[in-house]
């Protein structure tokens, strides 16, 4: 299972009772937090995310309002007894800055807080997911993350493998896919015995970009995007001076890189309602939803 | 005419909807931020601070639930476009870490930004008012501010000065408490033409701190005291090991001092509802109040 909760929608500042960028993403018993503007840790409360569930965290640039509510929320699990370590991945120069801030206010956090200084390619493996990173287009350096299931191993129909003469002991070696010979000679072929896991799921989060093909080959198939969309496609002037997308641009993006579902948000703090994000963008790519805060995103596995 | 809105009023971290320290001090017409907790500028927007008009930031010491919202905040009012300056007045490290923040997100402000590392004695000395800083007894380098309206000149009656044969171009001399001698010898005594005008106000805001009676004269006979309290009374123990107060301290203090009237916040997390705190502080002082979010506390000139 794949899930995007989103804390905050807006770009730049506060407005409308809208927040800057936080959101979290679940695969399956894993959540992480990507960015986190101010107020983030208020955001998780008023939602009802468990932050102690929380064990990595991902900041795509340092613009204030994708990482100013991180030392905020980072000191708060040490105050609320947070002990089982945190993994930071954001740019380098974040680490100096909460070292300075845990400084000044003589606190040590509780916690280990183990940081990882941002650069392309595979940034975390585990058995169960991965985490790809990525450069995106923008005013100061700026990367997106690519978020993947690890593919499971094959699925064993037990009853039927014991029927055709497959010995439990090879159970293993037909999950990664062998075929069984039996003493006698007797080829068994895997997929008479068993069948593929789920596609693995794929989450590809762009951070705040211009309108650039290049990242559509980090983000291609993605069963889930979130691509920024600061303005309306009438802005298409100030979106490139400013480095940011249009809706038409987020939209063609999605289809370019053939994701299943597209989820746009980073509105721009002109816009008191969203409405025509939506429509815009759907005239491109149809699948698309409007970031909402408050509102998980999810994508089963089939 | 003074004023205190509170913003924020529970300590180390967000809890029961109660946000960190800040809050907005009016004296007359001049509006001054003193601290500035992580979500002030989302909490200015929702009891309508009129940002534009706040010229002076005062902060009291770099535990974060005091300051994590001002980089927010400043940034902010650069992108709604700023233009006249900022006074921040704030412990020394501060400066280092702001010009760290703006240059990682490659920003400059559109406003000056004056810095003023915080020292004991006068610290803001205009027209209208001047501000006072005091050290208070906190685990860390922290400090207290007095702001005190300055004293108007004394208030002529025109009528009766012209009656008794002072002459208009004297009145400025009048104001300024001096008698009138006419050429022909007479002397009018000024307070018979003249009348003071309104004792001038001042609040006392004590920042987090233990309880010292070092800081009585430094807040002697204010209209208005702000004390924390952040636990109540049973919790003595817990208040001296974490440098803070119990409503019982803050009550002793503020009754000690001769202050008007006594303001109690920075309530610690552990609780929930807060009738006690009212209960407790009222019986040792009773012209107590709770600072509230989202209340003003009003003092008008007697």
């Amino acid at each position: 299972m794949l899930a995007v909760t989103i804390l905050g929608n807006n770009s730049a500042l506060p407005a409308f009772d809208r927040h800057p960028t936080a959101q979290v993403v679940t695969l399956d018993d894993y959540l992480f937090l990507v960015d986190c503007g101010e107020g983030t840790q208020m955001q998780m409360a008023k939602y009802r995310i468990r932050r102690s569930r929380i064990n990595h965290i991902f900041i795509s640039h340092l613009h204030g309002d994708h990482y100013f509510g991180l030392i905020g929320l980072i000191t708060s699990m040490g105050l609320l007894g947070r002990e089982h370590d945190m993994h930071l991945h954001a740019p380098a120069p974040l680490k100096d800055l909460i070292d300075m801030q845990l400084k000044v206010a003589d606190t040590a956090l509780p916690f280990k807080l183990h940081f990882y200084p941002l650069q392309e390619g595979l940034i975390v493996e585990e058995e169960k997911f991965r985490v790809q990173c990525f450069k995106v287009n923008h005013r100061i350096p700026c990367w997106g993350f690519r978020f993947e299931q690890v593919r499971a191993p094959r699925r064993v129909n037990p009853q039927k493998a014991i029927e055709m003469g497959v010995p439990a002991v090879f159970f293993d070696r037909l999950k990664r896919g062998e075929d069984y010979t039996s003493q006698a000679g007797v080829l068994i072929k895997n997929e008479l015995v068993t069948h593929a896991a789920p596609a693995p799921l794929t989450y590809a989060y762009s951070a705040d970009t211009m309108y650039d093909e290049r990242i559509i080959d980090k983000i291609q198939g993605a069963d889930l995007l979130y691509h920024e969309t600061t303005y309306l496609k009438d802005l298409a002037d100030r979106a490139v001076k400013r480095y940011h997308c249009t809706t038409e641009q987020a939209a063609t993006i999605a289809q370019k890189a053939g994701v299943k579902k597209l989820i746009i948000g980073h509105f721009s703090s002109k816009y008191e309602v969203l409405h025509e994000f939506e429509s815009e963008a759907r005239a491109v790519f149809p699948n698309t939803e409007l970031a909402l805060e408050g509102v998980t995103y999810r994508v089963l596995s089939s």
